[in-house]
């Protein structure tokens, strides 16, 4: 039985009762969520190191996702476990391996091995890999290799994959009439695109799509289904391709989940502002309430270097409307893998967006790290507000940085004896 | 003539005509904007350096403000230089003087004669900051001593005052019984609620509210209506005090406009996300659509070490809802003074937050530099992403740090040849 259909069966399975117990919330709360299809609890039978499982979905705590893996200009699996440490520490709660150089069956071995959350992948980047190493272009790649890394990485115990089975045939017309700036920015999508056109073929993912959900429900794999066609521009935002991509989407989660197999939703990109709302709402309203992984969503296209901020600001207002998974962007994103100080603070910059959100969409508990960091501010408690900072060692080095000079002990460097707190 | 009373008198001013060129806009639409109230100018006719003048309020692109100045932890005037430098370089709109410690006149002047940008500050400061040196408390300042400090920044060439007149006898009722976690956190919120509850006896600024009003149209200074009952904690958002010192705001900023004093309202602070859109709203009502100058908000209490992102979530929306004018948060907020590098993160943090709300809320040619942006990023020119960044500098680090790892030219060290620019 995978997860799903336990909850369908009304059973409350370990994994449920711990992902409970994170989020402290009833079990019941989790296995009703998950048997209508508004909770996923990503975890393959094969991750045997899972000891964080999280539930993502409606009525939880928003959750955050960390991009890891290497790229042919850097491929030393070190750095990538190191970058998982800091997804651990740092407080995601769950990690992508996205890999695209090196030994990449040695590196998601690793990354999986070592890692207490929930793993997930994008499989089609290994079969691309492969076919280039082997000399092959992308439209040279056979669907019995697209299935073949599907079930290896399953077998493996990814609890995750992206699938971009809303490229299609159908969508890719809408995209030739979409008349859009940056086309599509989605590596999956690419590939799948460009398989499609030089082929004329159907997507072996939309075609297969049974076979697809037999393997993912051999291994418990939850299936993220990709947003190919996200917009890459402000410009391009919400528009035919995205959304007739989104159409497709929702019909294949409903197939998803009547077969037992858990799904959720990744969405935009790049979304201005007051489109959000709307984005989310349509999502919830087409995919039969899937949970929302969105990417980013990035509300503006001028913020390469701040990314991460520009995503901040997207992914709290997505989560505050109802979107349950971040997917974090860093500094780097736009130019380059991102380093491990990136990781750091890019899932940082998440956790707040995450956070902000739980408080506006009400979610039980969420607040109570507000009251309790403002009540040791007012307290001038300075050690406690370190410690419970999202990063207690910067938090430290900007309150020593002057402390010397303060006369008063009490206060900070900002006000001195002029603290509002001390002075009334 | 003030520029309000210039505006009234269907007169286009040389400094409404430049604010014009800046903002791309028709001098007339700020000339109308001004003489209804929804726009100011801050300039004071002694401010002779003030060559980048910037208009604030409704229909324009939302501005930035700074906030500089010395600590007693550190009264460097050439820090503080080295930071207004900064202020101009990442684009702040304006920037305000907070020193409280060192030679605050030998600074300020410093300031004011460098920088081409409008200046505030908060007159009270010094007030509180000379009545100690004299050995003085709080309760013993003279109204005489308020304004007299007033008039002499005034006639410094400040452009615009933050003065906390709101907080009254009235308020300070209301904040008793308000039941608050963090009480008043404004630093002039505190001294002038223990002025007047120390002396028994009215605001000065409140009462003799038209003798400000003279000092501040004589060297035609904007009224910065300071919130100091702002909430300093989520749990204390859009309380009772809140809304009480907005309702005494909302009165003055009406003598202000009728006498011929540009004006301009202070709000908060620490609001979730799901009460953004009510607190710009009732600003806008209660206060006549007098400009909105928002210090944040922050959407949660947790920030710390990172509340330039906490803020730029808030102010986003705040600006896309209708604030006018960002006050920036730095990554020290909340622990301490912060320095150079803070004050760019800060600046460049409400910068993105500014810009994504323009797009949202449709301000003319805001999205234009979202299309170059994206069209040099499909066309793969990285250098002229890189030149127009926010911070060429950084983005060209991260940029160049893998690259010369890239087989490929034209593709950054994320996706190497899977770049879906390149693939598609």
């Amino acid at each position: 039985m995978t997860q799903l259909e336990a909850a369908k069966n009304n059973t409350i399975t370990s994994l449920i009762r711990r992902a409970a117990k994170k989020e402290a919330v009833l079990p019941e709360f989790i296995r009703r969520g998950m048997s209508c299809g508004k909770i996923v609890l990503p975890a393959n039978k094969n991750h045997k190191n899972l000891k964080n499982p999280c539930a993502i979905g409606s009525g939880l705590k928003t959750k955050v996702n960390a991009n890891i893996g290497t790229s042919e200009a850097c491929h030393n699996v070190s750095i990538e476990l190191k970058k998982l440490d800091i997804c651990i520490k740092y407080g995601a709660d769950a990690v992508m391996d996205l890999s695209t150089g090196g030994d990449l069956v040695k590196i998601r071995k690793s990354i999986i091995n070592s890692s207490v959350l929930p793993v997930g992948t994008v499989p089609i980047y290994e079969t691309a890999i492969c076919a280039k190493r082997k000399g092959c272009s992308i439209e040279d790649i056979r669907p019995e290799d697209m299935f073949d890394v599907v079930e290896q990485q399953a077998q493996e115990g990814v609890d995750f994959f992206t699938i971009h089975a809303g490229v299609t045939k159908a969508s890719v017309e809408v995209l030739k009439r979409a008349r859009r700036l940056t086309g599509i920015v989605s590596r999956g999508g690419a590939i799948m695109l460009k398989w499609i056109t030089g082929n004329k073929k159907e997507n072996p993912f939309y075609e297969h799509f049974d076979r697809l959900l037999d393997i993912l429900k051999k291994y418990d794999v939850t299936l993220s289904l990709g947003d190919g066609m996200r917009p890459g521009s402000i410009a391009d935002a919400t528009d035919s391709a995205q959304l007739k991509e989104l159409s497709i989407l929702g019909q294949l989660a409903k197939r998803a989940f009547k077969k037992g197999c858990q799904v959720m939703i990744e969405g935009p990109g790049h979304i201005p502002i007051n489109q959000i709302k709307k984005n989310v709402e349509l999502e919830k309203k087409i995919c039969n309430n899937a949970p929302f992984y969105v990417l980013g969503p990035l509300v503006t296209d001028i913020g390469c270097g701040y990314d991460h901020i520009t995503a901040a600001i997207g992914g709290a207002l997505a989560a505050s409307y109802g979107a349950d998974f971040l997917c974090y962007v860093t500094p780097s994103e736009h130019l380059g893998l991102p380093d491990a100080e990136e990781v750091k603070e890019g899932i940082i910059a998440s956790r707040i967006a995450a956070h902000a959100a739980d408080i506006a969409k009400g979610i039980p508990g969420a607040i109570r790290s507000d009251l309790l960091m403002s009540k040791f501010r007012k307290q001038r408690k300075w050690d406690k507000q370190i410690k419970m900072s999202l990063d207690p060692e910067k938090a430290r080095k900007i309150h020593s940085r002057l402390k010397s000079r303060v006369n008063i002990q009490d206060v900070c460097s900002m006000c001195g004896e002029f603290c509002p707190m001390k002075v009334v």
